[in-house]
């Protein structure tokens, strides 16, 4: 039964450990354990099956977020014409350089190129200045689950790659308040969905000047810190005020029948959060998974002695059987080309958050062997209502990755008041430095260079006071500095 | 609280009965209805969310159906090499002038052009051909949920577009029996789908060689009939033999040890299958949704007399709530700015299965009127179990419209033994003409050449006989002919 020296065998061994060269181990563990692959097409993945599964989870938990705050979902085309991308000065200049360009349809050379969208701002913007008349038209909270092409120079398994999936929420206001509204209720909304569903704690709070959508007149970011001390941007929303419906003249007749702009928002988060999973969770014997996105939450390994097809599998299937039943994703793995030390090896690279063994004593003694893979825990659990205690587990298991996360986070923070100490601790796995900022760009881009770190947000209750950490000047805000993804 | 002469009023009453115009009347209730919309890329539409709810509803239940039957989801890349589509050669001459080309990435000019997907055989086959070494390793049952881009000359809202979305399955078999297997379970697996859901009959056959996919062995295709006598390719399901596993090198080592090609499957129904539902369920006063896939089943109109806000509006809300509980999809239209008459026409229009008034009267007697969209009949029902009457009514008119699409095909079905009464059939709305046909392309192409009909299909289960309606040698199969989307 057993397959020494087999490949796959070779493959769970092969994964650098985490702790030895994280960013090895990142590429290593996805790819043996079949999240994703690299393809024919420069900087484009392919996202396998037992990758896709958590994206399908995260598609679920976010758009029944997303419909629940009263949007709905719409599909626009994928190819824009040059013309709509210039409209917007800031836009252009941002996009610009990252997009792909359709020049060729059949033998037919184009009169105008059209872009591979590398955001939705101008065919949505040029769409809702037919649609909304009237400020009656208005709120209008569309969202778009869809592909997006940017041309990037260096790319990175599901964190940044030349093609991605994402939504993009698109929505238009009669007054400024109003979007700003919307833009924190997705800010929270964002947060909510990251703490909640992936366990993944996150910074909420406002962009600096540089780092703002090319378009928008403000932008809010989540930001998550990764196992190696970097951050991980992880969801944008953008406050557009009327930039965006001054280009495409996106206006309408107002309660005082005067013409009027609308103000714009727009906010998205990508497959990069599946990148973010992996990295906040995972240990050096491969992924952990968060039960609430896990393609698979309990992995079932019936062991072979005897006659165990008989005896062990039909008390497997019936686990199983009870399991899904209330609703937890369960694979059973019968296979015989294998052994129980090679599939619970297997299953652990691969993140499953609890293995159940059961093999004849386990029968006799009426229980089962529960494995945790967060705590490496065992325990032997009555059969009597296992599957309560397996929901329970997985919940516990949920939370108990959240407040690691959590700690992990509070352990890698530190607050510095002169710049010698901020350069000190961005050495090594920094995590964030919190420290008083003057608000120029020019400091941002000095501690940038000097560092290489960048302010990944302000938080939005913020009490500023201090002197900048690079000029002395007084401090606008407390800002979050990382060295990131 | 009348608008007379409102904008809105007359887009409803703007209409083309179908009767009139079948044409214009498809497109202007698709634009009246806010399902679609032209967007300002050539042949590429916009999915509205009223359309688009259409999308998810045709997702969920074909997603689910397609999971049961052991598929997994993945994703593949949109941008193609250039050099992978020249691998087969039916297949690029079948597809090359229908693609758009991308030659230029940000200000770099790509030495080798990438298409924007027209179908993915070729990225995914080069996968397989990476992923898949040994038997075990089979089958492989991928699908993908994607948007798909084809250069079309001639559009037309969700029939045929330049850019649409669409499921594309690839699986890859040990045996020859195995992957005709597999492309007859989604063949049937379409048809129940159709059936169940979209309340269309279809009528699964083989395509002719000449219709068949570009690189097939076999393809099968499920075909609707419209209300306008032409026939709609609702799906199709081809067998791929070794044609692609031969093109992209896709082989497996057997369990003799032997280096075998695997066998191939791609399947695949778009965004059209609404076009479908609008065409096959439509009347003169719009829309027609079966409860299935309609984005509201039940319109909640109050009836505004006196105080209606406090007296009828609260038992609007609770009856709403009561709907909701049993997953009943509804909108509860409370808008001041709309009559009651209005609201009717407007809810008529866009297809909504069931609507419910409710008014002081009503309340007074413990009742709701009821109208059915399909046969317009209206059912005074009592407060007291009014959601499982619902429920009930909403499964009544599933029903009731299938059934009457059946009734119009076989209406609209006949059977015709001489070439002349095949051409006086053709004329007008004829619906599919069955002949016997001698499996001769040159016969086909006369067919098609002279009465604008094509074969649809040929059915599973044919007894060959007759003489072809076109030549008089022996026929091979009784084919069913029509003019086609």
């Amino acid at each position: 039964m057993a397959k020494a020296g087999d490949k796959n065998e070779a493959f769970v061994t092969e994964i650098t450990p985490r702790s030895e060269d994280f960013s090895r181990w990142y590429t290593d563990v996805i790819r043996r354990a079949e999240l994703a692959d690299y393809s024919p097409v420069k900087g484009c993945m392919v996202i396998r099956p037992y990758g896709y599964a958590i994206w399908e989870l995260i598609q679920q938990g976010l758009d029944r977020r997303i419909k629940a705050t009263g949007h709905v979902n719409a599909y626009f085309p994928l190819l824009i014409p040059q013309g709509l991308l210039l409209k917007e000065a800031d836009h252009v200049e941002g996009f610009a350089p990252q997009v792909a360009w359709v020049t060729k349809g059949g033998d037919e050379v184009l009169e105008e190129p059209l872009l591979v969208r590398p955001t939705s701002e101008a065919i949505i913007g040029t769409m809702y200045a037919k649609w909304i008349q009237s400020w009656r038209d208005l709120p209008v909270l569309i969202n778009q689950w869809a592909n997006i092409v940017r041309w990037e120079k260096v790319t990175r398994l599901f964190l940044r790659t030349t093609e991605f999936l994402w939504q993009e929420g698109h929505t238009a206001h009669e007054t400024a308040e109003e979007a700003e509204a919307e833009t924190l209720t997705i800010l929270r909304l964002y947060k909510e969905f990251c703490e909640t569903e992936l366990a993944m704690p996150v910074l909420e709070g406002r962009k600096s000047e540089s780092e703002k959508f090319a378009g928008a007149d403000r932008t809010y970011s989540i930001e998550a810190l990764m196992g190696d001390g970097r951050a991980l941007q992880a969801g944008t929303s953008h406050n557009l005020g009327q930039n965006f419906a001054r280009a495409f003249d996106i206006q309408f007749q107002a309660r005082d029948k005067s013409l009027q702009y609308i103000w714009g928002t727009s906010w998205g988060v990508t497959t990069r959060l599946i990148g973010g999973i992996i990295m906040t969770h995972g240990d050096d014997s491969g992924l952990v998974f968060p039960p609430r996105v896990a393609p698979y939450q309990v992995v079932i390994v019936p062991i072979p002695r005897g006659d165990w097809r008989e005896t062990v599998l039909p008390h497997a299937r019936q686990i199983a059987a009870d399991l899904r039943a209330r609703d937890v994703r369960v694979f059973l793995d019968d296979r015989d080309a294998y052994t129980p030390g090679w599939k619970f090896a297997e299953w652990e690279m691969r993140g499953v958050p609890l293995r159940l063994e059961i093999g004849p004593k386990d029968i006799e003694k009426g229980q089962a062997l529960l494995v945790r893979r967060d705590i490496r825990e065992k325990i032997a659990a009555p059969r009597e209502d296992l599957p309560g205690r397996i929901v329970d587990l997985l919940a516990a298991i949920q939370q108990n990755l959240f407040e690691r996360a959590l700690r992990f986070r509070a352990d890698h923070t530190t607050e510095v008041s002169s710049y010698e100490e901020l350069k000190q601790v961005l050495e090594g796995r920094p995590g964030f430095v919190v420290a008083p900022w003057c608000g120029s760009a020019e400091c941002e881009a000095s501690i940038k260079a000097e560092t290489q770190a960048t302010i990944r947000n302000l938080p939005l209750e913020d009490t500023a006071g201090g002197t900048c950490v690079r000029c002395g000047r007084p401090g606008i805000a407390r800002a979050y500095f990382a060295k990131a993804y």
